[in-house]
């Protein structure tokens, strides 16, 4: 169990910027971590040599620990009748774009549960930090995870999850609530979709828990880091926030979304990967997240169908189905540097109540 | 528009607890208001008469300032063939319980802005602060209230609802993230549920408005109060944490439902009234609120069958159609006399954090 004393031996500033798989970049990471924050990369779409390559390019930009972070769902299970389903069923707007679903669906990654080459990567180059997303992988692994001296963290989106990570010896809990922008780290997705919401789920962790607990959703500033720390929490994982940030991933319509003035809707849905995540509504959720909706295929694989019609759609000049994930703050999303924007959300907690 | 000042001399301690129709009483808003916070009754399924008598039984109780709490949904839109099929589709439960659905559903109250009456009543008895939900009347009846020298609160779940309000005149608005407990107040239910979590809805309301914000929604101690004056809140509306007070008129096994020690869940439905509510799971959540369901009547006609059903089951002795409102911090409740929960919720606030 880490002590709220090695937590700031890691991280001078308890704030984590959240890993996110395709806006997450090694240059945001280090930028965070040379501020003063833990930065994170996301391995989990990663094969071990592209996650080694991600891990080296981050530590030629920074000598300061830095989180990767890994998926640990249940290994998909296919189901061709159901994926061959799914894929009539978005066929019309393939054809909007001229042309036609793919004839399969090719499991995009793995589990880290089921990729002993990536766990003995991690082993091999010892990262500061290791977060775990969608469960946990066996108790072996965990173990000598930490016997190679890695931090552990994990998500729980509801206390019995929490007394999971806590029960397996990880370092400290991420409380994610149902504000989140991106995919919940809920572990059993087919029992429910995350309901609780940042406020009354950190209190509860913070109140149950021996382990550090650090806050994430719907955090965007200052004054929500010292809300988190009266919650009782020891740090907060923001993503949304680092959105903006030119170290960034995202794409200038990405952008232009999360800058504008007027209030963002985000919703959650599981149809573009399989699992529940929350973006800024577009087409995926208004036209493909309907009752009427077939059966979808296992988690990730239909992410191969999302990420195939999104493909589709830009070919032809469209971005009505990309995937904006985004958190309920959106709307208080600042365009700063990383670095700056670390300094700014220090100050701005440390302002006296 | 209330200044923090002016919000002060109200309470001398930043905590209202939340109107709860059915579970408030005169007795639970006296002790508070005693203690130093601000008590609230529900008047929303009052007449004028109930109402006058509520009020006149609050005040032989205290000398301080309450709230009295007044829907203001849209007027309910009758459809004898909707609601035909919705008592078709009880059927089998009340058959249960060896009785028959009603023959037709009456409104079981009318909204505040068709009931002249219940204005008037308001204008003669001025309690000190009168808060709104599920809307606001028109201009006029706002303008009287102020007129009348009472405090005006209502009820937000959106950024634009909070901007409607704060046009009006109204001198705060309640924040209400979708944790709180019992029937949400968004003014359009069939545009959408309730969305934003209390964290993230405080601060855009707290960043975005002039008027003073009350944060609601999954706050149960010291500790959550003091989180949401970081967010930005001058006070706090509480409703779940006053439920095991000995004052309130919550039932045994209600009480005993929250009172256990297992992590409890609620869930938002609308089956039980019309309207998008959140309580502790039972047989309305697993057994009405399904897919294949016809559509529902329009609130609050929707809820004379709900209590009818209610009545029904507890006729045999079966509370499993009750409505166990309750919001997401239910797990922390405590059974605490009204006036020593405000006591402790004001001493865990003040602790340095």
């Amino acid at each position: 169990m880490a002590t709220p004393t090695e937590f700031s031996r890691l991280m001078p500033h308890p704030i984590i910027q959240a890993p996110m798989v395709g806006v997450s970049t090694p240059a945001l990471a280090a930028a965070v971590s040379n501020a003063g924050g833990l930065g994170s990369i996301g391995l989990g779409a990663s094969t071990p040599a592209q996650a080694d390559e991600l891990i080296r390019e981050t530590r030629a930009l920074t000598s300061q620990p830095f989180n990767v972070n890994l998926f640990c769902h249940r290994p998909a299970v296919p189901d061709a009748a159901v994926e061959q389903a799914w894929l009539e069923f978005l066929r019309p707007r393939f054809e909007e774009f001229d042309t036609e679903p793919p004839g399969l669906l090719e499991l995009p990654y793995p589990s880290f549960v089921e990729s002993p080459d990536m766990l003995e990567l991690l082993l091999e180059r010892r990262p500061a930090v290791v977060s775990l997303h969608f469960g946990l992988p066996e108790q072996r692994w965990i173990d000598r995870l930490k016997a190679a001296g890695i931090v552990l963290l994990a998500t729980a989106t509801n206390l019995a999850e929490a007394r999971m990570i806590e029960e397996a010896g990880i370092d400290a809990v991420v409380a994610q609530g149902r504000e989140a922008g991106g995919h919940s780290g809920v572990f059993d997705p087919v029992a429910g979709e995350p309901e609780l919401g940042t406020f009354p789920l950190l209190r509860l962790l913070a109140e149950q828990l021996r382990i550090p607990v650090v806050a994430a959703g719907g955090i965007m500033d200052g004054r929500g880091i010292r809300a988190a720390k009266a919650l009782g929490a020891c740090a907060v994982q923001m993503g949304t926030a680092f959105i903006l940030c030119p170290e960034s991933a995202a794409d200038a319509t990405y952008r232009k979304l999360l800058a504008k003035a007027q209030p963002l809707t985000t919703r959650l849905t599981d149809v573009i990967s399989g699992r529940p995540a929350r973006g800024i509504v577009d087409r995926w959720w208004t036209e493909v997240d309907v009752t009427h909706a077939p059966a979808l295929p296992d988690y990730p694989i239909a992410y191969a169908a999302g990420k195939a019609l999104k493909a589709a759609a830009r070919s032809a000049g469209n971005q009505g189905f990309d995937a904006f994930w985004a958190g309920q703050g959106a709307d208080l999303a600042r365009a700063l540097p990383a670095a700056e924007l670390v300094r700014e959300l220090v100050r701005e907690s440390e302002v006296t109540p």
